[in-house]
C-alpha cells in the first residue's frame, strides 16, 4: 500500500481536555508527531510568558498542533467527505498542513522574534524543506509533497481552499486556540459553539463559507476572539513580562556586541547574535534552553542582565501607567531624563509597549490583502460577507482598537536609598503619589 | 499592625481553572508567593514525565500549590472559624504550611529522588529554616514560626489538627491534586463534589473529621483516587518515560564514578554525584536545567548516555510487557544473558518497574502508622471509622494492588541489520512474535 | 427573637445546577418558600413552549425563583455587607423581593396574557398584598412589609439601589435566567463570567454600579444576552408553538362569546372569559390545568379548537416564510383570500408574528423610561455609561432589531384531498413550491 | 425506495443539554417522534416526584427516550458498523427499540403502578401492537416489524446482542439516564466516561461486551450508578412524596369502592378503579391530568384526600425515622395504635418504606435469571465476567444494600390542639423528643 495511504494496526488516541481525543489513523500523522522537530514543541509554550499572569497557562504548542489537526481531521473527515466541492484526495495535505503550522516557532516567540528580527513562518518552511526528520516523512508520501505541505502554511498554495481551513479569518488554528487558552487560562471567555460551525461548514471553490443557519455561531465566535485578545492575550501583566524578557535579550546582544566577558558564554545565541542562524541551531532553541541561560546570567557581573533575568525569573515585574504616546513625547522625554539622573538607564527600564487588534475586517480596496473576509453560503447559494448579514459584526468590523501603556521598575522609583529627590520626581510626573 | 495580621489593601485573586479564583488577603502569604523559592515551583512540572502520555498534564507545583492554599483557606475561614473546637490563631500557621508543602520537590522527583537517594521532604524543611527569602518572610512574623510551619509540613507538629487538613487520607493536598491532574489530563475520573465534603469538614482536637451526611461525597472521592492512580499516575507510557528518565541520571552519575571526560560538564549535577547536595545548589536544578543536559547530552561520546537522552527528548520510550518477577526470576536472567549477548546493555535497557497502590486503610495493630483514618461523625457525637459505616470502602479497604511490567526498547530489538538470530530469540521470549 | 432576623437552626440547602447551591438561612425565606403560591410556580414553565423547541427547557419558575433569590444573596451578604453605601437592614427586603419578583406568572404566560389582557406583575403585586400565605409571612415581618417588598417589585420603591439589584439592564434575575435558560436547553450561549460580575458590583446610592475593571465580564454579558435572545427566546419554532397556543385560547374565548355549549365546560376560564379575575381563580390556574383542558377540548365538536388542541399537544406545528408586513400588506391580503377560498380560517390559520429587542440602551431624552443605563465606577470614583467606555457596547447601543415571520398549516396547503388549486396557488404565492 | 431506508432531505438536529445533540436521518425514526404517544412522555417526568427533592430534575421521559435513541444510534452506526459479529439489517430495530422502550409509563409511574398494580412494560407492549400511530409508522416498515420491536423491549427477542444494547448492567437506558439525571439534578454523582466506554464495546453473538482496555470506565460506571441510586433515586425526601402520592391515589380508589360521592368525579381513574383499564384511556393520563385532579380534590370533603393532596401539591411532606421493620413490629404495633386513638389514620399517616439496590451481579446458579454479567473481552480474545478481572467490583458484587424508613406526618404529632399527651407519647415513641 502506498505510504499516503497506510493506516495504523490500530487507531491512535490522545487524550485532549478541550476535544476529548484526537484520533490518529494515518501511518504519516503518526510519524510526523514522532519526530525531533514536532517534539520539540513540547518545550515551547503555546502563550509564551502568559503564565506569568495566568498561572494555568502552561500549555504547549505541541498540545496546541495536535489540537488543530483534530479540528481539521474532522472538518474533512466528518463534513466535507463525499460533498462535490472537495477533493478526499487533499485530506493528507490539509491534515499535514494543520499539524505543523506552528512547526517554526521559537521560544517566547513575540520577544524572540522582535529583538531578533525573525519570522517563525520561514523557520516552518525551512524545517519542512530542510534536512530535517520532518522532511524525511514527507518525502516518502512524494518528493513534491513537502513543497505542497510548506505552500499551503505560507499561503501561497493555489488551493485556497485547503489554505482558508488553516489560516482565514474562521479557521481551524483560531478556533484551538481560542478554545484551549479559555480552557487552560480558566477564564469564561473563549467558547463558542464550536460543533455548529463545523456542522455548517461547506467547501467552495476558493474558501471554506459558512452556512446561513450558522450565522450566530460565528457572531459569537468573533465576540470571543474579541475577549480573549483584550483580558487573556492583551493583558498588561503579560505585556510587563515581554517587556523584561526583550530587554533580557536586548541587553545579551547588546553586551555581545560591546564585546563584554561572559562568565557563562552565550554558545546558543552566538548565530543569533551574527545574524545567520542555522537551522541546526534554531532547533536546539526552546524554553528550556532559554531559562537555563537567564538563571545562569544571574550571576553575571553586569548589573542590567543581572537584575533583569531576576525579574524575570522570579516574577518581579514592571510596573504600568495609561500612555498616548502622540500626545505624551514630552512627558516621555522628561521622564527619560530623570531616569538617566537616577541612575536607570532608560533604554532597559523605561518601556512604551503598543496593542492592536482589529476583531474582523473585509477586504477594502486599497488595504493589505490578508483579510479575506467570511463568507456565509445563504439559502438561495449565494454567498454574503458576514459584515453585511450580521448586525453585531457591522457594527465593530473594521474598528481597530490599540492601547498603550508604560512600562517601569516601581520598586526601584520607590527605593529611597538613593536619588530620593529624583525619584519623588518620576514618581509625581508618572502620577504614583 | 503586626505583620501576621496584615492586610493587603485589596485582595488579590489568581484565575484558577480549577477552583475558578484563588484569594490572597494576607500580606505573608502574598510575599511568600513572591519569593524566589516559590516562583521556582513554576519550573517543575506537577506530574513529571505524564506529559509524555497525557499531553496536557505541563501543570506546574506553583499552580498545585496555590490550590492546595485555596482549599484550606476555604475550609479554615468559611467553615472552621466561629467553631469552638477550631482556634483562628492558627489560620495562618496551617495557610503556609498549605502553600508551602510542596516546597522542596526536585526536577522529575520520582526518578530524580531514586537516582540520587534524596527527599523532597527532607529538602522542604531545609527550605523553610534555611537562609532563604521564605524563612526570611516567616521569621518576620515569629522568630520561631519557620519551625512551626516546617513541623506542620514533617507531620512531627503536635497540632494534629493542623496536619491532619496538610496530610491524610483525605487532605486539601489530595483533593486539588486529583481534581488538577484530571483537569489538565482532561480524563473524566477525578472528580468529586469537593464543595459538599468541605461543607461537612469538622475540626476536632486530633483530627479533621466528616459529617456522616457527607459520606457518600468522601467515597466517590476515594474511587476518583483509585481510578486516578491506576489510570494516571500508574499509566504504562509514563512509567516508561519514568525509567528512561531514571537509567539516563543512572548512565551519568556511573560515567562520573568511572571519570569519563563529559563534553558537556554536569556542573549543575557535581553536588549530586558527590553526595553531598548544597542548599543553594538544590534550589538551581529545576526541569529547564535538566532538560538543558539532556539536550546537551545527545551529543556526547557515551553511546548510552546519548541514546538515553535522545530518547527522552524525542518521546521514543520503551515498550512494556506484563512481568512477575516472584515467578519469573529465571526468564528475567535468560534475557538479561540474551541481552548481553546481543549487545544491549541489560542494566539499562532491561527493566522492571513495579506500582503499588492502597486505596484507603484504617490503622492496624502492628502496621506502620501513616494510615491516620477517615473518621464520621455521627448524629449522636460519635466518631465512626469509615470502612465501618460504608459498605463500598469496607469492600476495598486494605486491599493493596501491585503491578509489574518489563520495559526494553522494541524498536532495537526488531532492527535486523545486527544480532538477527539473538534478537529473535528475545522477542519470542517476551512473546512480540 | 424577632421574626426578622430568626435563623434556621441549621441552613438549608438546595441542589442546583446553576449556582451549585442554594442556601437558606432566614426563617422568613424558608417560610415563603413553603407557601403553596410560591410553590405553585413549580406548575408554571420558565419558558413557556421553549420545550417544543429545546426538549431540555422543561425547567420551572420555582427554579429561576431560588436561583435569583441566591445570585441576590450573594450580592449582599458577600459583596456589599460592610460597604458604608450599603444598607444591611434592607437586606431582608432585598431577597424577598428577588424570590418572589415572578411570583404572579401565569400558564405560558406569553400567549395567556396576550389574550386575556393581563400583565403578571399585578397578580404578583395582588398576591403579595392579598389574602394569601406569602401575604401571612411577610407580615409577620412588619405590618407594611409586604406594601415595601411590592413596591421594589413594581419599581415604584424610592430605594432605587434595591430596585436595580432586581430589575435593571444588569440584574440578578437577568443574570439568572440567561444562564439558566442556556444550560437546560444546552446551548452554548448564555454563559459569562458571574462570579466576576458579582465580585465587582457596587452599591450606590441610586443603583448598583460595576467597577471598571470588570467592564469586559459585562460586555460578555450582553453579549449572551443578545444571543439567548435571537438563538432561544426568539426561536422560530417557539414563536409557533405560541401562535398555536394564542389561538386556542382565541378560539375558546371567541366560541365562549358566541355561546358556544362546551363537552368540557371551561371552568376555571370562566372568569377569564368574563374579565372579572378573581384572585383564587388565577392562583388555580397553571400548566397542568391548561394541558388538561387541551386534552379535553380535542374531543369537542368545534373543529378549530379540536385541530388546534391536537396540535399544541401533538406538536404539529405552523411553518413559517420571512415576511414584511409594510411592504407585503398586499400579499396578506390575498393570502387571506385565498385561505378563506381553501376552507382554512385566515384568523386562526394565518398569523404574523413579530419579534423586537434592544441589546442595550441608555437613556435618551424624550424617551420612554425603563431603561436605566449601566455605569461603570472608574479608578477616579466618577461614573462612566457603558456605552461610552465599551466599544462593543457602544456599536451595539440602541440598535432595535425586528424580525417578522408569517405562520401557515403547511400539511393542510399540502393536503390535496380538498382545494387542490387553491391550495396551489397559495402554496406559490408563499415560495413553497 | 423502502420506507425502511428512506433518509430525511436533511439531518434533523435536536439540541441536547447531555449529549450535545440528537441526529435524526431516518424518516421511520422522525415519524415516531412525531406520533401523540411519543409526545405524550413530554407529560410524564423521568424522575416522578424527585423534583420535590431536587428542583432541577423536571425532565421528562421524552428527553431521556431521544437520549437513549441518540447513544444507541452512535454504537450501532460509529462503533458497531463494518464488524464481522454485527448485522447492519438490524440497526433499525435497534433504533426503534431504543427509541420507545419506555413508552408505555404512566404518570409517576413508581407510585402509580403499585396501587393499581400495573406494569409499565405491558403498556409498551400494547401501545407498540396496538391501535396507535406509533402501531402504523412500524407496520409501515414490516408488518412483522411492531412484533420484533416489542419482543425486543420485552427481551424475549431471539436476538440476544441487541436485547443486550437496550437492557443489561450496561446498556444504553442505564448510560442516559445516569448522566441525564445527575445533569437535571445537579449532583456530581452520574459521571463517567462514556465516550470511552462506547469506543471499546464490541458485539458478539449473545450481547455486547466491553474490551478490556475499557475495564475502569466500566468500573466507574458502576460506582456512578450506586451513587445515584443511594444519593438521588432513594433520597428518602424523595420516598416522603412516594408515600403521599401513593396514599393520595390509595384513598381516592378506596373511597371510589366505598361508594364516596366525588364532588369532582374521578374520570379519568374510573377504569382503574375498575381493573379494566383500556389502552385509550391509559394514554389520556398523564402528569397534567394527575396534578389537574389533585388540585381539584383539595376542595373535596373527605379529610384525608384533601389533606393528603395539599401535602402534595404544596409540598408538605412527611418526616421520617429510620425503622427497621424485622426488630420493631411491636414499635410499629403500638405506634398504630396511638396514631389510631390520637386521630391519626395509620393506614394513610403511618408509612414503612423500603429501598434496596444491588449495585453489581453475575448470574449465581439458582437465582432469577434477569443479571446477565458484564464481560470483558481480553486481549486473547477471551471473555471473562467482569468481577472476576476488576477488584472494585468483585468488592461489591452481589451485595445487597437495603434501607427501611418510617414515615410521618411531624407537624399534626407538633400540633397541640388536640389529644396532647397522646402525641407526646408517639413523639417520644418515635424519638423526637
Amino acid at each position: 500500500m502506498a505510504y499516503s495511504n497506510e493506516k495504523l494496526s490500530e487507531e491512535k488516541v490522545f487524550k485532549d481536555p478541550v476535544h476529548r481525543y484526537v484520533h490518529v489513523k494515518d501511518r504519516v500523522i503518526w510519524d510526523l508527531i514522532g519526530t525531533s522537530e514536532f517534539q520539540r514543541l513540547r518545550r515551547i509554550k503555546q502563550l509564551g510568558t502568559t503564565y506569568l499572569t495566568f498561572h494555568g497557562a502552561e500549555h504547549s504548542r505541541f498540545n496546541h498542533s495536535l489540537g488543530v489537526y483534530e479540528i481539521v481531521r474532522r472538518i474533512v473527515d466528518d463534513v466535507f467527505d463525499g460533498r462535490p466541492e472537495w477533493n478526499q484526495e487533499e485530506r493528507l495535505l490539509t491534515l499535514c498542513a494543520a499539524l505543523l503550522h506552528d512547526l517554526g516557532h521559537g521560544p517566547f516567540s513575540h520577544s524572540f522574534e522582535k529583538v531578533f528580527d525573525l519570522d517563525h513562518e520561514e523557520f516552518t518552511q525551512a524545517i519542512i524543506l530542510g534536512d530535517t526528520e520532518v522532511n524525511k516523512v514527507l518525502t516518502r508520501v512524494d518528493k513534491g509533497f513537502p513543497k505542497q505541505v510548506a505552500e499551503v502554511i505560507a499561503k501561497t498554495s493555489e488551493n485556497k481552499l485547503v489554505v482558508s481551513l488553516i489560516s482565514s479569518q474562521i479557521d481551524a488554528d483560531r478556533m484551538d486556540y481560542l478554545q484551549r487558552d479559555a480552557y487552560f487560562t480558566g477564564v469564561s471567555y473563549g467558547h463558542f459553539d464550536m460543533e455548529r460551525i463545523l456542522r455548517v461548514m461547506r467547501p467552495r471553490e476558493d474558501q471554506v463559507v459558512i452556512k446561513q443557519s450558522g450565522m450566530h455561531a460565528v457572531e459569537d465566535y468573533i465576540m470571543s476572539r474579541y475577549q480573549m485578545y483584550w483580558q487573556v492575550y492583551f493583558h498588561p501583566v503579560t505585556r510587563s513580562a515581554e517587556v523584561i524578557l526583550t530587554k533580557v535579550l536586548h541587553r545579551a546582544k547588546d553586551l555581545y556586541e560591546e564585546g563584554y566577558q561572559f562568565k557563562y558564554a552565550p554558545h546558543h545565541f552566538l548565530s543569533l547574535f551574527q545574524h545567520k542562524v542555522a537551522l541546526e541551531d534554531y532547533l536546539k532553541l526552546d524554553e528550556a534552553v532559554m531559562l537555563y541561560y537567564f538563571q545562569m546570567w544571574q550571576e553575571e557581573e553586569d548589573p542590567i542582565l543581572k537584575d533583569l533575568c531576576r525579574r524575570f525569573m522570579d516574577r518581579n515585574l514592571f510596573k504600568y501607567v495609561e500612555f498616548d504616546p502622540a500626545k505624551e513625547y514630552k512627558k516621555q522625554y522628561e521622564l527619560m531624563t530623570l531616569f538617566s539622573k537616577a541612575g536607570i538607564d532608560p533604554e532597559y527600564y523605561l518601556v512604551v509597549d503598543s496593542s492592536s487588534d482589529l476583531p474582523y475586517d473585509f477586504y477594502r480596496p486599497g488595504e493589505e490583502e490578508e483579510r479575506l473576509p467570511i463568507h456565509l453560503l445563504m439559502k438561495n447559494g449565494e454567498l454574503r460577507e458576514l459584515s453585511r448579514q450580521s448586525d453585531i459584526v457591522d457594527a465593530i468590523s473594521g474598528k481597530r482598537r490599540t492601547d498603550h501603556k508604560l512600562y517601569f521598575p516601581a520598586d526601584v522609583l520607590y527605593d529611597e536609598s538613593s536619588k530620593k529627590s529624583t525619584k519623588k520626581q518620576i514618581r509625581t510626573l508618572l502620577d504614583l503619589e
